[in-house]
């Protein structure tokens, strides 16, 4: 039986949300290790389930909570005490099969890396953002991890995105797009031009350059870029379709008219709102590292944190990192002759 | 009288809709250049206007047209008989006071630099999109001008963009944003984290960082980065916003309750529609070169077309090459010296 462990200190309602989440997914049968204060947590699993917690959930006490920001994630692989540190050592020992965080990002990036390592020939792990379009998720990575990239990282992006994609949600053969400011080969800068050669020469369903709006019309199932850019995209996309909902709800109550029509609208537009909910997939798979690691959104609320240890459960299910690694692997023979 | 040098062959419906939004813009009384093939523009002429166009409309021949592409960008010096260079040598020989054109970015900017050159103190011009958020516009730039920059050009994006905003929007003291990944001065590229620095100590009201997200609730009224960044963010904007009004379009469909919903809460919606548009600005100018240029976004009808000449208009109205000479004069005196 798969174990997920969950950093109950990590993100901007920790650990109530967490905790919540947590109870809502070991509820439903699955087993939560959940990594924290022991007896803050004691207090909020009694709150939250004065009826008694489900069997399937148990608390491994961590006594120190990396806060959010760079100078923590900077320390974080001395505070060995961390509910990030416990739980990915929880993964690292073979007692958990996953670690999920809203937490620092750059410290679960960093700590992943120092505790679990990389998959064989990969460089660099990417945070992949699953978007989901009306047509479908699509994943973009990097969203953040690596500000900056070489053509090299972006193939390997590429090829554990696909195998994500085909494993995880059952694309058959997912199509590639790099992320770009326009169509031609020789557009952006020079880690771009040279990538998009890469990609076109590495066996993977290449189809060019994309630009921001093309994501969104469903042109490539894995669309790969630094992560800066990736970050950029991200965000942008939150903003603007925040903004947007913000000025639909005022306008349905601006007017008598207005308010009728929205009253009739409303329970279409939450379908809207349900279906580009950031929630929905719950958290971003950090893919190349040793191990099954999820990275929550810091805004997480109960809903985005159960969603996202199932998440974190189909992936154990679906065997991420073995499915991972024969990817690689299988690419390295494939691709012409290296030195790897 | 300034006259406002219009590129008739530019854009992806041109020459058409431009020529019928040059006639927009002549009958309310500026005096319109329209740059293109004579024969084919007086078709156009006489069938969009068979009463007779303005007469502050004329027409300036030019028999070659630059398409679309970075290939045609690169031909653009040697072909002196395109509409994008005739057009730029009539800024550049005073018979008219502004360029518009919505046609190949790429082309526009290298022949600007070629014919009309850089404002003294400036090192890259940058392309800068105004976005109509509620709270009002907010400038960003580079998008897509320079997909690689240096720390000084995001200071000297900062410098142009505070005097456009405040000559031409009215805004008392507008505040920089230098976008980012987060809000660590830490964070991001060596040369984003450079860029916060210099322009911490530069003498604009710097903000610091502002990631994707936070550009819409309007925390700065200039957000700079460099031309890649800047280009994700304007076309990832543009397609989540499409993306969900076509959702919206679709939910009002759906069912007899959103049908009707949806004809009660149109005018409203539209008037989202209006506010979000960028037509509304029409044209993002090309902030750093000696003259006034305006390019246009490839997809303008139009409306679009007639209020990018607007724009360009007012631009000569409150002297923006002046105006931008100036403020960069005056920083490079308030600044550390420099070799300059």
């Amino acid at each position: 039986m798969s174990v997920i462990a969950v950093d109950a200190m990590g993100g901007d309602e920790a650990p109530s949300v967490v905790v919540e989440g947590a109870i809502e997914a070991a509820r439903e049968g699955i087993q939560v290790a959940l990594v924290g204060d022991q007896a803050v947590l004691e207090q909020h699993i009694v709150r939250i389930a004065p009826q008694g917690a489900p069997p399937t959930l148990r608390v491994v006490h961590a006594g120190d909570v990396i806060e959010m920001g760079d100078h923590a994630a900077l320390e974080a692989r001395t505070r060995r005490d961390s509910s990030i540190y416990v739980g990915l050592q929880l993964v690292k020992q073979g007692e958990a099969d996953a670690f999920v965080s809203a937490g620092n990002t750059g410290a679960v990036f960093a700590l992943s890396l120092l505790l679990l390592g990389r998959i064989k020939g990969i460089e660099r792990p990417a945070l992949g953002g699953v978007f989901p379009l009306p047509t479908g998720p699509v994943l973009v990575l990097d969203v953040g991890a690596n500000a900056e990239v070489r053509p090299s990282h972006l193939v390997q992006f590429a090829r554990v995105g696909i195998a994500y994609m085909h494993e995880l949600f059952g694309i058959a053969d997912p199509s590639v797009g790099l992320l770009n400011i326009g169509e031609e080969p020789t557009k952006g800068t020079p880690v771009v031009i040279e990538a998009h050669a890469a990609l076109a020469k590495s066996g993977v369903r290449f189809i060019g350059n994309v630009e921001g709006r093309q994501v969104f019309n469903h042109v490539a199932d894995v669309v790969v870029t630094d992560g800066f850019s990736g970050n950029v995209f991200l965000k942008t996309a939150e903003g603007a379709i925040d903004v947007l909902f913000r000025e639909i709800r005022d306008a349905a109550t601006s007017t008598l008219r207005s308010r009728i029509g929205g009253l009739l609208l409303r329970p279409a537009l939450r379908g809207i709102v349900q279906k580009t909910d950031y929630r929905q997939y719950g958290a971003a798979p950090l893919l190349g590292v040793n191990g099954a690691v999820f990275i929550g959104h810091g805004r997480s609320d109960a809903r985005a944190i159960a969603s996202a240890i199932r998440t974190a459960q189909r992936a154990v299910d679906h065997r991420l990192r073995e499915v991972l690694t024969a990817a690689i692997a299988e690419a390295s023979d494939g691709a012409p002759p290296t030195d790897a």
